[in-house]
């Protein structure tokens, strides 16, 4: 490496600003440059970036069109670079535009041509959709753990409160009896689901997208298998304009998100309303709470309120992507630099909300006087009345009708079903005998619902302990 | 069964308008009906609402709660149902609210006190959602295999063209030359993953909610996996106030929609591009294009633009399911009714639009003359001109920077770098020798992008007759 | 008019299917004839259609282009055609694709040639253009009196609950007291500006733009200014390209809506909320409430919760139409007859919700004891404690935190802030005397927020005879 | 002020943490910390924070509730504040959650019990609220301004291009001659929308909530009009409960700012067209352009397709905030703090994209030649013909017919309608004489099309004056 190529190329990232520069006349206004530039959010993908570098640079090395001097070098200045990144000692220049660039740019002062041979047989359209399908991956595996383990929590809980009564509701109605565990294991399938979702998302993310150069493939003969192999992926991309325009995979990502954060909000809504004192169903540690700089007496549930919020933004994302990608022609375009952004907050969203949660859910403390007094008020085992009348051969629909009159009944005498005498029942049906008060009861009603999927506390605790053994750490 | 409860059943739905409604003391307003009633657009779902309560009646008949006669009664009724309203002469009434009541009551019109049996042990809030699985499940299966017709044709075009040469755009510039048949493979893929979403969406989707009744599950020993088995469920939902409050399914599925049009609208996009005629790539078959009420001469590509706005619609179901689910508490709410017409008009809108464009792809005429003039103008080997450079030893930066330098010259004179002598070329870098003119050509330039995933016309006839292979009618 | 020209040309509608079909060679198959057709959502505009057109005939009558019988029997046709529509015998006819051709056809049926002419100067683009916007313009004048009348309903509530008391919340947890008719009418404020938004939006709706005919304006001397006078319109739109692509007035109607659906999801929740039974502060009347097909002592707050479920659909039809007009270029295209069924399903929605909440306001049925009880729980005067010491010269960080640490006290010992004892309040700040009890009823505590804006019942009953006044029916 | 209660203070903010820590026992972790904290996006109101602040403190001394010393204490203090935010030296701290307390509690470490009886009367519901409405109704004057100077910029082009002919597109196929200045007036007329609607919003930004206190107003006898006046709001918010649960405000501002960058995507889709090689209609000055590190050759345009693409994230953040309101109960809960930075982010979005397109519009270099040959291509002059048959008395549909077969012979010849002979012409419709080339040229068909709206270069030199005189710099 002579001295004065080594010259020559620091002038072309330096004095010019841009590496295509040679074929431009005016200089790029200030505003323009940080418009167009990405690098403020971009460098958070370095370690990606250079990962990426260094699977490249091996096969450039493996198939010979660089020499193993030169892969040396590369190892050892990327070396440089990712401890000077972690450091907070990279000086990251708006005038390189982008992570890539930065990186390039500073690879090349640190070892000279050996650097500016890097980029042979790739563009930086490849280069970033490698990036940010590594970055993306890694973010799927946290977020899978975290649903692993916020499910756990919810299990354990769950087993805690197998035998726990409140009032299962409808249009927040009271409906039928449930047991405080089988609500909780609701939250469990669902965040199941999210995790399966992401595992499927992730077999598309983790495809290699380096190869396709700048859309049409490079004239190099590249081992894009082997590239695959250094990096983890599990296949490759088997069409060079698709790779570099493809951004499926990140709005596949953010719609997985937008559910996540659904249940989250969903959840959220539930922990807000039983943390209402004419609820108290439970209260929530006090680290996820805040007061009121007005109002001394508050203690107020923002941890879950600004969960529920931040649905908006994971919505807000999702929608970005869509419309960002509608009706762009082949291959990449730059309107998709605006593919990160959103993504990014997106996962930083669900990775912030579930560390919380999992947290969160640890230090319910629950109140079981309130849920059963609930539970109590709003004739929660009429349906077992009716189900009552249907086995002594009455037909549902006739069931459910004599049940309605003796509702009525019971609101205009301000008392519950169990409060009237056998009497005034069979005055509703002849078939009723004594044996109607065991049905009337909370707990037999919850008993009574035993197969797969119902609320009785020996079915919950089979489905905690499955949950449980399904979420044990590795 | 005795004509006198027969009669009652009656009035219980011709009187009274509601199943519940003993208990209330106000008629419903005709606009409040209208309002809540969703039987204008849950009808579609009849022939699935019948075939979950035949497999419900199977499993109350098999487990002993209905004799044989009542499921032989409700079979007959309902097979009788079925052939009114293939007939177009059923009965709808908006007073009986949603497709449940009206078959319900029909049945018991029908065959009396076993249709009133019916209804043991399940509620509309499973029923409905196990309707809905089993239509979207239909839906699933009808646009997977549109999407390999798609798939397949595409691949049949791009094998007639895998020589075929036009101009591979970056920002709507010319970048290099693609084949045409590489170009149409891109949309290959996009569909192949949009059909593998599909696919894992429908794993979620076929689960059986049914057993969950209202939300706690039913004091019936029911068996769930029986009706499961019927229905071919590959699983049951684990969790009753999940599974009828769970609209996932629906969010996955429009998500996935929303991606398929996305896919559609670029196509579209570049479908409208090349037929513009200073462009003129390819023409579109008549019957794909409309003409001008006020301008005699046009010739439209309607569906490509329709098509490109239905992107619009599907973004908003997704959005308007999204927002439908954002902080409900469990389990049904009334809400939910509205889970409906967005999926409808989802699953409509990549039926119709998948079912176009399969005939349409395949009455693509291609212009290959317009391609190449386009392919020549633009500088679209310059990147070949800088590998070239590269493979003689100079540094990828440096190299590009010399051929920068040369479009400059080009363009000035206004000539292709084909068009440069070797003299001038070698200004520009001595390492150039009289070789330098094999790569600058169109054909050249294709050829030696030769590896997975690359543009050269080999790759393109091998990914064409994989995907031809993958995509051959079962 | 020969006999032999109006044969031809009801062959053009009849025999060809299509207007511009000379041009066209192969039929147009069914499903892409029904992909692309309107017909089935855009004859709701139909008296519009006739009303445009009319004055379009008044215009060109005027100015000499058709003959003063053309136009007599240009109205006696569209006369009929009208009757014929409202009759429910208007043959709609898929063939010939939107109400503007199925109209036309039927005129020139009707009246031969003089139907013929009236197509003169003008396109379907400026056509369906002016359509859209008198009946956007008619629907836009519905809602502003819905919301009026709204408004209204909710003033006349707020004035007979003035000095009822319930607890204000904020994080659904108990803030300070508030009047009931406060609460209401923080509603009322939001509706007012849903009706200023469409007052706004009515400005930008009310210019026509008929006279841009195709895209470029007409070579006829047509006088846009009479048109616009027969039609109402404020002004007429000044750039032909813009006049037939602008879809701005339907997107701006779209947000309006979404807010106006976004203040009702709020009232809904919070309507839901009041009657879930733990709170049981309101009951709404029965016919906005349904049962259950299962549980037999149901009553849920059904229009409420579809309420707050629409919200999602009029989101999504926002959406759906600002990702229709992304990246469109200039000027028409046939993705923006995408534009309809989404305006349509919004300004539908709004209507029936709106007329629904005017009735179900004016039927709610106020518990006043469940309000005053929820209250007394929860410290809501805790401020007003924080206040007095203020008042006595504590500053007023250092009055907040003595008050938080009254409050602990009052949780350990279960009892509210005007239980303690004057010698217990006294330990927290010796400036505490006998007159704090005034500050810490729930009655001192509403009467002292006194200034507009503020809950005291002074305050309610003058914004509630404000609002009544404002809105009076004309 | 003792120094005894100054420490107290100081403790207050700074060992606790937070303002309201009295009332817990628990340390808020790191993450939460970091999770509900606003400070890191909030801080960039601080201005206004501060001129809010100062008004409260106005009003106060006015009534009498702190002394003039008290003021002026405050007022010494907050302009110390602001010039350390202004040198940056400020020292924001997470541990103080948002902009208000770390402004707080830098003016009691400054004044003392001044500053502590700053927030006497108010909260930051009431706070927060009026900041963000100070900070909005600024960035809606610079955006329109912004709107002005784009306005004027493109009037300008547009006078200048007043008889420059390019073809008018329909379905992107060439329809008729238009003018290159009246295709940039449509979009002048769409930004002057965009003004209007912006102009509405800011009535609605423009009313004061201060005063609201955290919900319910305050004990205290404030000034609201006073308060107002100072900082120049139109009017005050009339319930304190709306006052500081609405958000409408930055809703009605994102969804004008959707439809600002819808109009910039509009016009960005057709300058990346106009700039593709086989248009070649216009170049962007280089700085808005961006090359390639891969193609040497490549000029993109990348500020249109960045600003294109960055509708995506504005419709997304108007999405975010609509679901963050859906079903909010009132007052105020701690998910409203999601508003902010989609609201900042979609100001920012526009006042950028906006900066840059004034400067761009005036740097587009026209391509007359490319536009007038583009214009000559695709029968633009068909509906002239038909017009001129109609002026000869040929009902308007036969014309039409006429003219698409004269059209569809052009086709099979391949030349232009000019191209045909009189006796060709006269083959189709015998009243077709000599003087039908005079509307078949490009000059004949703009200037024929001379009504107001209409593309005759007369009324777009009209409009153009009449833009650049209602845009003129105030």
């Amino acid at each position: 490496m002579s001295k004065n190529t080594h010259s020559a190329s620091q002038d072309q990232f330096a004095n010019k600003a841009q590496a295509w520069s040679a074929r431009f006349s005016e200089p790029v206004s200030d505003l323009v440059k940080r418009y167009t530039a990405s690098v403020d959010f971009d460098k958070r993908m370095a370690a990606f970036d250079i990962q990426g570098s260094l699977a490249h640079a091996d096969m450039l090395s493996a198939i010979g069109i660089i020499s193993a001097d030169d892969l040396a070098a590369i190892q050892k200045g990327m070396a440089q670079i990712l401890s000077e990144i972690d450091a907070g000692q990279f000086n990251w220049s708006i005038d390189l535009e982008d992570v890539h660039l930065n990186i390039e740019k500073r690879l090349v002062e640190l070892v000279g041509d050996a650097g500016k041979r890097l980029h042979t047989g790739r563009s930086r359209n490849d280069q970033v959709a490698t990036d940010i399908r590594l970055w993306l991956r890694a973010e799927i595996d946290i977020a899978i753990d975290l649903l692993r383990q916020l499910r756990h929590n919810l299990a354990a809980l769950a087993k805690t409160h197998a035998h726990t009564i409140l009032p299962g509701f409808t249009h927040l109605q009271v409906a039928q009896p449930v047991t405080f565990g089988h609500h909780l294991l609701a939250y469990a399938e669902m965040f199941a689901r999210d995790a399966e979702r992401l595992h499927d998302c992730r077999k598309r993310v983790n495809r290699l997208p380096l190869g396709a150069a700048a859309l049409a493939g490079t004239t190099y003969p590249i081992d894009r298998e082997r590239v695959a192999r250094t990096l983890g992926f599990d296949d490759i991309c088997r069409n060079s304009l698709d790779a570099v325009s493809d951004r499926d995979f990140a709005i596949e990502f953010c719609a997985a998100a937008a559910l996540i954060m659904t249940h989250i909000s969903r959840m959220s809504e539930e922990l807000i309303i039983w943390m209402s004192p004419r609820v108290g169903f439970i209260e929530l540690a006090d680290r996820f709470c805040t007061g009121s700089s007005i109002m001394p007496q508050k203690k107020n549930p923002d941890v879950p309120e600004l969960a529920r919020g931040k649905t908006g933004r994971v919505n807000g994302n999702l929608i970005g992507l869509l419309t960002l990608m509608k009706g762009q022609p082949l291959a990449y375009n730059k309107d998709n630099q605006e593919d990160k952004e959103g993504l990014f907050d997106s996962a930083d969203t669900i990775r912030d909300t579930l560390t919380i949660f999992v947290d969160m859910v640890s230090g319910i403390k629950v109140k079981p006087d309130a849920m059963r007094a609930a539970a109590l008020q709003g004739y929660a085992t009429a349906t077992d009345l009716a189900d009552y009348l249907v086995k002594k051969g009455v037909p549902f629909r006739d069931a459910h009708e004599t049940v309605a009159h003796a509702v009525r009944t019971c609101e205009e005498q301000n008392c519950d079903l169990a409060d009237l005498s056998l009497e005034q029942l069979r005055a509703f049906n002849a078939s009723i005998n004594e044996d109607v008060f065991d049905v009337l009861t909370l707990e037999g009603s919850v008993a009574a619902r035993n197969h797969v999927g119902g609320t009785a506390p020996q079915r919950v605790l089979e489905e905690a302990e499955r949950v449980l053994k399904d979420t044990a750490a590795a």
